[in-house]
């Protein structure tokens, strides 16, 4: 009767995010064979021993304490107190546990947050390359994405672009620090200057800019360095956090949005993200999780090798003759793609077995991205493969 | 600078909920003290000590058996494959493991479904009184919310009504059965006869009609009652189940949706279904419970503790002169309020410690609901205070 039962906004997010669609549905690494030789460097996702801190935690708050032990779970005060102490800690301004939202990690909470504060048509400003999923996150909240390129040398904020792309339609701007793709940890002065120019841009518009900050990878971090929060510096901030990279376990959801010290009006905007957690469909954490958060607070996976990873791919790569950047945080290296076409090149990698993230996918056209989760076994075997892979293109013609 | 941050659209969802939501968060109910004696037969929440075999499953799961244990996790083919068959097993017709998407419980599955198939506008039916959220669910999925008040006699659909409410904006219906709040299962003939009307509609509409057919009660079943499934009469039919109520574990959120056998196109549909998931901020079931489902599958609560359950409640009430209707399925006795103002009601019960469901929260004013998940002890020490609250109703002015 019909050609599709798919609402045509819905066909719309699957057309935009196609090439991501068929990268994870019908690519050659989509149809790797578990069984053999491969060298994985696609995704976040964990290669190696989950954290034995993780599993001890879990199986210790699976038996009941209570009755009550599963039953209908919102955000668990407690869990709220544990996350804003550590959110303190880390960040050295006083988060107030009462402005603390439970989510499904990060990716839930950037959702709630764009569904509770986007009316219809309102813009929503993220630095491209963005995550994947900002666009569709905005427009299934009603919003309109408005890409700003990164400054394409020092990968940084580009701040005047940021400043003129603010309209009298745009309600917030998402902020990711330390950034995926790239690795970047924007400085303090940069989220300064940001925040002086959304209090300008709020005054103009008679209306606040929200800024949603996902920090997401706020724990991983190399050479001794750390993360600043632009929750410092502009109070009208939503702090997005999930647990799942400090303890590569993505498919355990968990996580939390806090509003900064000083958010106007928190109450409001609690009782809103609240009603829309329960309307997405109860979208809180599971209170196993819940009830495991202070153990789950203290897992951080082994960070020194992490940067030793990233140091042998970094070197290797550039050793071969890549153009590499060198990230000061996040999982993730961003690689300079030899064939411009880089989803051509991620293709001819794939016939030796060896998968990376093409930068169509991200839209970082002519570069690629390596998951640093991946093992260092898999990193030294691969590294003379990208050698190889390179030889061609340097050969005289 | 704003009066508020949350959208109008959430502001209208709160106004909507707000009975609920004023319940949840500002009544006797809420404010009760958690050390002093009271009876709470408000919501179906555990106050009793969780099934062991969900304990040993949630444990014997969590030790990771590969390194990609807790990745990222889609549907889970076995977990699949497990749910259709113990669906077929249940409902006598073969389900496709291909046409099973994992959710985060019944709720979600919900949502997912209404955002994948509704252009704005659509309409889409349903029985009232009905779970508390259908209308704002519809509504958060761009639909119009089409309520059809059941028998008030036999608490059965209305099929007349319902055939009369199709408008050409119709795409889909929610069926509930076992019904909650009353307990009624649709017999085979209703849903049959529920069918052809559907079928009628479809094809005068040139667009067929979905059936959300919501069946977290489905084994939740007294008297050795069968719960038949409207995916055997019609197959556009979209089954959409919790574990949460078999288990009784609502904070640990998995269920499944399930297409009918002979859902045209299902490959679009689960194309969508899995995209509104990942954009839902990536709803799928926790990889703990997935990897746990063989298991999960098995546990049921305690089915004769709960009829007695409800004897106990009914004869008990109806001798103290309540009006009750009795629940042919669910964990749910919905009771005539002595009182046409079931709040006062349900406020005056409240002064004893005593706490139910006023029908004002499910659009069945004139009535409130029991849980069954109470100990038989809150029973047994409850009726003589529902006695007693009825005394100076009954007494001559």
């Amino acid at each position: 009767m019909e050609t599709s039962f798919i609402s045509s906004n819905i066909a719309r997010e699957i057309d935009s995010l196609s090439t991501l669609l068929t990268f994870l549905t019908d690519s050659p690494w989509a149809r790797r064979d578990e069984r053999a030789e491969f060298y994985d460097f696609v995704f976040g996702n964990p290669h190696e021993p989950v954290l034995p801190g993780f599993t001890s935690a879990m199986q210790q708050s699976t038996p009941p304490q209570r009755n009550d032990w599963h039953a209908y779970q919102f955000s668990d005060p407690h869990a709220c107190a544990v996350v804003a102490r550590s959110l303190s800690r880390d960040t050295g301004i006083e988060f107030d546990p009462d402005l603390v939202t439970m989510t499904n990690g990060a990716f839930s909470g950037l959702s709630i947050v764009l569904q509770t504060i986007l009316e219809p048509g309102d813009e929503v400003l993220y630095t491209s390359p963005p995550w994947f999923f900002y666009p569709s996150l905005i427009r299934r909240a009603g919003g309109t994405p408005v890409a700003i390129p990164m400054d394409p040398v020092t990968f940084d904020l580009d701040l005047d672009a940021i400043e003129a792309s603010i309209t009298p339609r745009t309600r917030a701007i998402i902020v990711n620090s330390p950034h995926n793709p790239t690795g970047r940890i924007y400085p303090e002065a940069t989220l300064q200057r940001l925040s002086s120019i959304l209090t300008a841009g709020s005054k103009r518009n008679g209306r606040s800019i929200v800024l949603v900050s996902d920090e997401a990878y706020r724990r991983i971090l190399f050479d001794g360095r750390r993360c600043p929060t632009p929750a410092a510096y502009y109070p009208v901030t939503a702090v997005v956090y999930t647990f799942g990279k400090a303890m590569l376990t993505p498919g355990e959801r968990i996580g939390f949005v806090a509003l900064a010290p000083g958010f106007p009006e928190p109450a409001a905007m609690l009782s809103g993200l609240m009603t829309v957690q329960v309307l997405s469909g109860w979208a809180f954490p599971n209170s196993i999780l819940q009830h495991a958060i202070d153990q789950l607070d203290t897992q951080l996976i082994d960070l020194e090798l992490l940067q030793l990873k990233r140091d042998r791919v970094v070197v290797g790569l550039t050793d071969a003759g890549y153009e590499v950047t060198t990230p000061e945080g996040t999982f993730y290296v961003v690689v300079k793609s030899p064939d411009a076409d880089d989803l051509v090149f991620s293709d001819r990698l794939a016939e030796q077995g060896l998968f990376i993230l093409p930068g169509a996918i991200f839209d970082m056209p002519g570069y690629f991205r390596i998951s640093l989760t991946a093992t260092m076994e898999m990193i030294d075997e691969a590294l003379p493969i990208f050698a190889s892979a390179l030889d061609p293109l340097l050969a005289p013609a």
